[in-house]
């Protein structure tokens, strides 16, 4: 048996990562890295809980009002893509939408992480047409789409992936569009120092209320800067969206025209198979929902001028979107009903290659 | 600006999950299942660390001594396919292996999670038609091989996966194999009653010296039991096999062949792009390792009698591998030459769309 007095490097019980609490109800206090957030989502396999995603999470209303934190959620955080609605802000304000005709369902594509799928890449490609210019211009780079049946059909078909496929094609000819409409360089508008990027820094900057200007950032994986910000401010910056009466007029119209196009094509923000468009369909809009990489999620409610933003310690995909549904519902912001039609999305089974139920993924609190 | 007095549900700082600490150099104590374990792996990008992988590893002898614990590695661990070698143990010592003149790749394949190429199908095919079955036989359903460029080529040719692709292939033919010697049914041998899986559970609970009569247990991707036991006893059970004086003579022998056959062939035991291939191949097979889904990793050093076990906690396979090495560099079992080696496998570079690097994967302590 192995010996019961092993050298414990450091781990839990071990006493190197305590620190007093503050009281009751919880003031936040400056804490070393590795504090702990909580355990959001378990996954469970036969009697056993096998794997717990930890993180944090945080519903921030339009006036800055904090309804409920998880964990450390000032912490800088990158949002990745889902902050996209935000970045298309500017396509809107600054009245290129409008000059080159766009529909709702490019503003939504300007908002969405896409699967690839034909309906996202021929949209993406007339609009680009139609702006006079072509997927060459995308700084995007290319993968194979995220939706697997449209992969295996190229392949099938003997085609490559194009800089269309990439999931940001969609907000990448939207800052495409606001470059030709300011006169801007076309080409390296992915740059931090683009006045493309720099634009939608100060945009951030103004709706999240927080200050960027020595914001770590870094390359995100379509080549354009991922600013990062405190949890909460993303949350505080959606929220503001969904009720912009406090942000200036043009900006407030850009932001209720991008959030009635991201809910009125569901389809669009990911796909047939994506989160967020499963997620909103289920829910007719009524909560508009956008993840990004490495567990990143955002909802917002329009309706009720609040939004939630949620990042998983460890980055995991699997339980972000149903993170995010968990709080709401210990929050009461789903309904029995709404959460009866979400359940399968976010309380997902495990089926092992047999197609056998082994497990699930559920709220860890 | 956010309300600086949110209501904190639970998190660092909070006060509800702080436990006293055992003196100093630690004695582990009874912790509910949300204290954390520490960081074995970060992953960056630009100027942050994006992500956080905390987990357990322990590396321990042939005699039970535990050189080094990180976390609670008592904890019930479902080793899924990281203990395939002592899966295999059955069929070496049972007399199956040499009464159908297995040869030292087909032993390998037996402790493989293959990536489904031609030098992994061809060969348990072969095996299957020599003992007078087929893929048909397989119960561990079939799945797109691992190994992308061969599932490109694939859809290519029109071609669809089979059992043969399943990365269990190789241990369900073990199982087949030792089945059919014994004069087993050969349908339902996945199942937990079924001789063949008993068989092993009783091996498990003899070279891990860890009672399983009423281990957890759940069913793993490739339908048969995974069987929980806390992790510092699979450590214990890999360093047996490596170091096996204390077992009967015919395991011994038996785990002997088996460790021979897996160094022998590290190609075999994940595949051409495989982190345990390459880990293997940098090492000249000095270390072997094997994943298993979830975050788990082993990695057995003969020469040395010793073993380690790794879970992360959120079930990351881009950690577990990270981690494994990370342990071994901090204890001395890895020398420069073979850091050096292993550095682009096990602090590897994150590149986006582009093929820019834009951040990294590397040890967390």
């Amino acid at each position: 048996m192995p010996d019961p007095n092993p050298l414990h490097i450091h781990g839990p019980g071990c006493g190197h990562h305590q620190h007093d609490a503050g009281p009751a109800g919880g003031v936040m206090v400056d804490l070393p890295d590795d504090s702990a957030n909580p355990i959001l989502i378990r996954v469970t396999r036969g009697g056993l809980v096998e794997s717990t995603h930890r993180g944090r999470a945080v519903v921030v209303g339009a006036d800055g009002h904090v309804l409920a934190a998880f964990g450390d959620v000032k912490a800088i955080t990158y949002p990745r893509s889902a902050n996209k609605a935000l970045q298309a802000l500017p396509l809107v304000e600054t009245g290129a939408a409008d000059a080159f005709g766009l529909e709702t369902a490019e503003l939504a594509l300007a908002c969405s992480s896409h699967d690839g799928e034909p309906m996202h890449t021929e949209r993406v490609a007339a609009w680009l047409s139609r702006i006079g210019l072509s997927p060459a211009h995308l700084e995007c780079g290319s993968h194979a789409p995220y939706s697997v049946p449209t992969w295996e059909a190229m392949l099938r078909r003997g085609e490559a992936p194009t800089t269309l496929h990439n999931n940001c094609s969609g907000k990448h000819t939207g800052m495409l569009t606001t470059a030709l409409h300011r006169g801007e360089a076309i080409r390296g508008y992915v740059n931090y120092q683009h006045r493309v990027q720099q634009r939608i820094l100060g945009v951030m900057e103004q709706v999240t209320a927080h200050d960027l200007t020595s914001a770590p950032w870094g390359t995100d994986g379509c080549s354009i800067p991922t600013i990062g910000l405190p949890l909460e401010a993303l949350a505080f910056g959606m929220a503001r969206m969904a009720d912009p009466q406090d942000l200036p007029s043009a900006r407030a119209d850009a932001a209720q025209r991008l959030l009635a196009a991201w809910g009125a094509h569901p389809e669009l923000v990911s796909g047939t198979e994506g989160f967020d468009t499963l997620f909103m369909q289920a829910l007719n809009s009524r909560i508009l929902s956008k993840a990004g990489a490495e567990g990143v999620s955002v909802g917002i409610i329009p309706d009720e001028g609040i939004a939630i933003a949620v990042k998983i310690d460890d980055g995991a995909k699997r339980a972000a979107g149903p993170a995010m549904a968990a709080v709401l519902r210990r929050l009461g912001l789903l309904t029995d009903p709404e959460w009866a039609a979400l359940e399968g999305l976010v309380q997902p089974a495990i089926r092992n290659r047999a197609g056998l139920k082994v497990g699930g993924i559920e709220a860890g609190f």
